[in-house]
C-alpha cells in the first residue's frame, strides 16, 4: 500500500513557533514515521516547497492520501487540488487532518462551507466514539483524551457525514463532529479534527491508532480510470465499468 | 391541527418523588399548556392510565403525537405500540422525548437498541444547534444551556440519523446526538434528549420553542391509508398512490 | 417569492435545431410562464448572453435559482459559478435540470463528477415516485410518462441524495435517479432529470408540477449572511447564528 | 467463517409447484453449494420445521445470516425473529432475499412497511450498478439480466439506505431498488431482489457473485456482547465499549 502524506511545513520551519518545538523534521515526518512500523506500507512525504510532486502519475499509484495544511491553503495550486479531488473519485482514499477542513481538495470533495469556529485557549478534548462496530474506531475505549489542543465547535459546515465517528467534547464548552466519513465517488474520505501544530497531538497512541485504521479503511477497494466521463452507450450496454 | 401528548405520568403522581413538586399536574400538561397558547393547536393527553384511547381512530386524526415514557414501557400494550408505529408510517409525525428513547413505538420505529449511557449527577446540559438551517432549530442561539438534566452519553444506538439537529454537552464530560430526526415511511420522527421528569426542564423557553418547531415540522404533508398493503399491480400502473 | 431561471439559451436560437422549433422563445421562457400563474411567485430570467446580471445583490434576493445549461457549461465564468454555490450555502434554493448536471454550480455543490451514461434515441421515460410521501412528489400518480426524452443512465456520479424522490425508467432499458435532494449548507438543492432541449418536455402538466412542488420545498426557511465564515469566539459563547 | 441459511423450504416440497422442479432440494442448498466451494466459508442451513435450531448460542457463532422466506413468515417465532434482529444489533451480517422483505427479522430492523408492489408475469429484469465502487458489486459488468423474474415495484417502503447499491429495471415498466445496505447496530444489512422460487435465479453466476461479495461485505468487523445494554456510568467513563 502506498501512503502520500502532504503537509504545507510552515509552522513547524520558523525556531520561533512552538510548532518547532513540538514537530522538529515536521508533521508529516511525525506521521511517516509510526505509519512505516507497519511493513506493508510504503510512505511518501511532500510539503508545499515540492507540492508539483503530486503529478497525476503519483496519485494513480497511491492508494491513501493524508493531507495536513493551515495557513497555506491558497498557495495549493488549484491544479494540484483538483487533481487530488479527481484522483479521489477515481478511487483514491484521503484523510484530512485538523485544519484541513479548510484545504481546497477537501472543500471541492464536500462543496460546502466547511466553516467552524475555534479558539485556541488548551482545552482539554474528549473524543467519543459514537460509531464502535465502524473500523476506524477498532481498538479503542469508549473516549480518550487529548491534554491540550485547539478547539472547534459547531455548527461544522459538512455534508451529512455517512457515518460520525467521533464527536468531541472540550473542557471550554465545545462539541465538534470530530471523526466523519463520506464516499464521494470511487473514493472513501475521512476527516479527523485533532492535530493542531502546536501540540504532540501525532505522537499520541489513541490518535495514531485511528490514523492507522483509517489508512486502512480508505484504502480503495476498486478504482475506475475516468469517472469524470460521460459515455454516450448503446441501449442496455453491459460494458465493463 | 391535532396534538396528542402521551405521558406514562407515573413519576408526578408519587408525592415523595422530586418530579410530584416539580410537575404536579404531570409533564403532558405542562407541555400542552405551552402549545395551547397557538390557537392553531388543538391539544390532547392522554396517560397510562387511559392509553388504550389511542385508537386507530384517534390516531388517523392526530397530526402529530408527542410521547413521554420511562418506567412504564413494558405496560403499553404491544397493540397500542403497533398503531402507534403504524399511524407514523401511514403519515403521523411523532416526537419522542428524553427516556422515550427506550419506548415501544420509538424503538419500532428505529428497529435497532436505541441504547445508550446515563447518569444522574445534575449535569448542567449545553445543546449546540449543528443544523442551524432546520426549521427545528428557528429562533434558536448557536446553543442554550439546561441547568440541571440527567446526562446521556454516546453510543446512542440509532440508525443513523437523517439529520442531527443538536449535539449536547454536558458537565461531566459526555456528549450526545440530542436532536435528531428520520423519515420513517410517511411520517416524520424527532427525537429530543432533554426532560427529565425531576427538573423544570418542559419550562424552559428554548425547550419550548424546540418542541414548538418539532411540531410543525412533523406535521404531515401527505398521509396514506395503509402503507402496511402490498398490491398486485398490473404493468406500469398509473393509479394514485 | 423570487424565481430566478438561468437558461444558456443556446440550442433554441438556431433556426435548424429542433429546439428552436420547441421553444422558440427558450426553455426559460417556457417556465417562467407556467410559474407565473401562481401569483406569488415574482420571475426573472438570465440567459448566457446577461450572465453577469447574476450578481451577488440578485442572488440576495433570489429564494429559489433554476439552471439550464448544456453546451456552454464553459462559458459561465467561474466566479458566477462560485457566486451561486455561495448563495445555495447561505439558504438559496436551486433547482438543476436536466443537463444541468455537469454545470458548474451544481458540480461544485456535489464536489463529485456528476458523470452519466446518455443516449439519444426517443425513449419513453416513465418516471416513479419513491418517495410518496415527499412534497415535490405532492400531486402525481404512482408514475407518470415522458413520450420522448434523452436517454441517461447509470451510474450517476452524485453524493448519496438524502432523498430519492424519482427513479426513471427508459423503453431502451436504462433506470436513473430522476429526481434527487440534497441539503449544502442553509440551502437545499434538487436535480431533476427530463427537459432535453428538443422535446417539449417543460409543457408537459406532471413536469410542471415537479417543477412548482420543488420551487416551494427549495424555498429557504432561514438564511444567513456568510455561511463562510469561520469565526474565532470565546468559551461557549451563546450568540446568534 | 460461519454461514447459516434459512429458507422456510414450502414451495419447493410441494411436487405440483414449479419450485419443485427448479429446487428439489431447497434454495438454501442450491445458494450453500455455490457458498461451500469457497473454503473459508462453512455453511449450515436451517428451514422453517428446525427454526427454533436458530438459537442464541448458534447465531452468536454465525459471521452472517442468509435469510429466505414468502408465505410462512408468520410461523416464525417471534422469540426467534427477535434473536435474530439483537444478533444483527451485535454485529451479525444479514442478508435478505427477496420475498424475505416481509420477513420478520427484516421488518424489525427496518422499522418500516417494507411494502412494495408485484406481479408474477415473467418480466425479464436488468439489474444496474448504481455504486460501482461497492465491494458487494465487485466483478459485475454495468448491469446484468435475470431471463424472468417475479416483478417488484416502486415505492418500497424502506428507510433511505447507506447505499442503493442496485437498481432493477424490468421489461413490464416497473423500476426497484434492488440492492441495498443498512448498518443497523453493530451489523451490517443487505436486501438483494431477484430471488422467486420458481425461477432458476440462485444458479446464475452474477447471482452468485452478489451473495458472495455481500456475505464477505457483511462479515463483523467487531462484534458486542450485548448492545441492548443501557449502562449507568460514572463521569467520563473510559472503559471499553
Amino acid at each position: 500500500m502506498n501512503i502520500l502524506i502532504y503537509n504545507e511545513f510552515f509552522h513547524e520551519q520558523d525556531p520561533n513557533e512552538r510548532a518547532h518545538a513540538v514537530y522538529p523534521n515536521g508533521m508529516h515526518n511525525a506521521i511517516a514515521d509510526f505509519l512505516r512500523e507497519d511493513q506493508e506500507l510504503h510512505v511518501r512525504t511532500v510539503t508545499l516547497a515540492n507540492v508539483e510532486e503530486i503529478t497525476e502519475d503519483v496519485l494513480k499509484q497511491t492508494d491513501v492520501i493524508i493531507w495536513w495544511g493551515h495557513c497555506c491553503h491558497d498557495d495549493v495550486p488549484d491544479a494540484v487540488a483538483e487533481r487530488v479531488q479527481e484522483a479521489v473519485l477515481n478511487g483514491m482514499g484521503a484523510i484530512f487532518l485538523h485544519s484541513a477542513h479548510k484545504s481546497k481538495p477537501f472543500m471541492r470533495l464536500m462543496g460546502t462551507s466547511c466553516s467552524l469556529t475555534w479558539r485556541e485557549s488548551d482545552d482539554m478534548e474528549r473524543i467519543w466514539v459514537t460509531a464502535p462496530y465502524h473500523p476506524i474506531a477498532a481498538g479503542l475505549d469508549r473516549c480518550f483524551e487529548i491534554p491540550a489542543d485547539e478547539t472547534y465547535g459547531e455548527p461544522f459546515g459538512i455534508p451529512t457525514p455517512d457515518e460520525t465517528v467521533f464527536i468531541g467534547w472540550f473542557t471550554g464548552g465545545e462539541v465538534f463532529r470530530s471523526g466523519c466519513t463520506w464516499q464521494r465517488g470511487w473514493g472513501r474520505v475521512f476527516y479527523f479534527q485533532p492535530g493542531h501544530e502546536t501540540y504532540p497531538i501525532f505522537f499520541d497512541p489513541n490518535v495514531q491508532t485511528v490514523i492507522r485504521n483509517a489508512v486502512r479503511w480508505a484504502s480503495p477497494v476498486r478504482r475506475t480510470a475516468d469517472c469524470m466521463d460521460c459515455p454516450c452507450l448503446p441501449k442496455a450496454h453491459k460494458g465493463t465499468l
